[in-house]
């Protein structure tokens, strides 16, 4: 229906970035995503940590965030803003998306940047996300249209995951009018010529999800909102029919990153049950 | 009518962006917003240029443009984008924002960035923009809604451009269905209880001008699309009623860090000319 490639693909050249993330969803059996936004203040409250600059530790949390999650996770999404607000002369995106390159080659690489521009300016900020931080994806902001979103989608094994129903309140205010949402959706299915669109729909709004699923059966959906923000697991996976198709990731960034009994010594531990338990719960919901 | 501030405010306390603007447009006799988006194959291009590495060679062009066009200038916007795409280890958006708060304070400066994400995040990018690099203000992506903006509003001081009407072909796809840009300018509107919000609105579209700036006209209009673009200054001015309202910047990137006959040689005097040669015709426009 939806022409899925089987996971017997894999080991097939790249090719397109949406039948990848299906291929790595199954292959894996996760649907997984970990959000590695470094939060100092949160960081600094575990018991024991070590007195190192912010720039140090947050490097250093999300390195050992992502290394014990790995197993669990089929793609790791650090969100731009959490970097750029550390003071700091080191380029922190590009660190980690190389060390994510680098250490965890099996693990899709997304950059929540939610970027968008005039043409010629979004082209400068594919360069930096794919080539400069080595991102193999990012979130884009589609307000601006088609030409703001082009140059994103010009090599196939690159994926661009629109913001179409964000998880925020904030989604009332446009989004949700005169159905904007529906028709991000419908635009995102029309310019996927490339096989490599997503869409970013909220947790928070599972009464929605079913009719982009239906617009846009073949773009996977990134879904944050999950954990912290209050979203229902089960009724979301359910309104996107995620038993028969995988194409889609669960984001959960402070649910895992900041486990409540987490000290510096555990850390590591508690990420990885956390991850665990989470991947877990939504495999639940897919079986 | 709008509660324009009068010149004679100038010494007073910092008070709120809009004002300021205002204010400085005013004092200074231009409403020309310069974009220093940095161009490594356009500034190689110019005969003579000394043969630096691509990061030395962008934050000296950008440097010398400033200073350059800074009698002509009313704001200074440098575009994020451009400096992303350049691979070095600085933190050039620092760089350019913290010489421009040394060098040339009588300037605005306004990170073109058009950043926006949950609540919580955007807090981190106004707080990267803002304390991090030094800006006054930042171009904003309304998309998610309020509180997607909300953390870049919280200081008075510190304005906001909304997206609302961009210049390039494809604001078709979104902005001018069921007219979402009206939308984003009434709600802009609402928002500006701290007298800190603007909005972004191509010369591309003179027609839709007017009502915009019925709808907002406190707010002061950030305007791409003259030059390069190809928008008509004049039909520009006269639709956002410019003569008695100058809340407005006028921005040009290109035609004046490239002028056509630029070297490196003449180079400050020929983004000089640009510059005055724009202003110029800016004031024409509002005599």
């Amino acid at each position: 229906m939806t022409g899925h490639a089987s996971v017997e693909n894999k080991a097939a050249a790249p090719g397109n970035f949406n039948d990848y993330l299906e291929q790595t969803c199954i292959a894996r059996q996760t649907n997984l995503c970990v959000g590695l936004d470094p939060d100092v203040a949160r960081l600094r409250a575990l018991a024991g940590v070590p007195d190192m600059p912010p720039p140090r530790l947050c490097l250093e949390a999300m390195f050992q965030a992502a290394a014990a999650a790995e197993p669990f996770a089929a793609a790791f999404k650090p969100n731009a803003a959490f970097f750029e607000a550390v003071e700091t002369d080191e380029p922190l995106m590009a660190r980690v998306g190389h060390h994510l390159a680098e250490k965890h080659t099996s693990v899709i690489r997304l950059a929540d940047a939610k970027r968008g521009d005039i043409g010629n300016t979004s082209a400068r900020y594919a360069e930096a996300t794919f080539q400069g931080q080595a991102f193999q994806s990012i979130t884009v902001n589609p307000l601006m249209g088609h030409d703001a979103v082009e140059p994103f989608l010009r090599d196939p094994a690159r994926g661009v995951f629109l913001l179409c129903l964000t998880s925020n309140p904030g989604a009332d205010d446009f989004l949700l009018q005169n159905e904007l949402y529906l028709r991000i959706a419908e635009k995102a299915a029309a310019w996927n010529t490339n096989h490599n669109v997503g869409l970013v729909v909220g947790a928070t709004r599972p009464e929605y999800l079913g009719r982009v699923r239906e617009i846009a059966p073949d773009l996977p959906l990134l879904i944050p909102g999950v954990g912290a923000q209050g979203g229902s697991l089960a009724e979301t996976v359910e309104a996107i029919g995620g038993r028969e198709n995988r194409r889609f990731l669960i984001n959960a960034s402070r649910a895992v990153l900041y486990p409540a009994d987490a000290t510096w010594a555990n850390y590591t531990e508690q990420v990885a049950a956390a991850a665990r338990s989470l991947r877990d719960e939504i495999n639940a919901c897919v079986q």
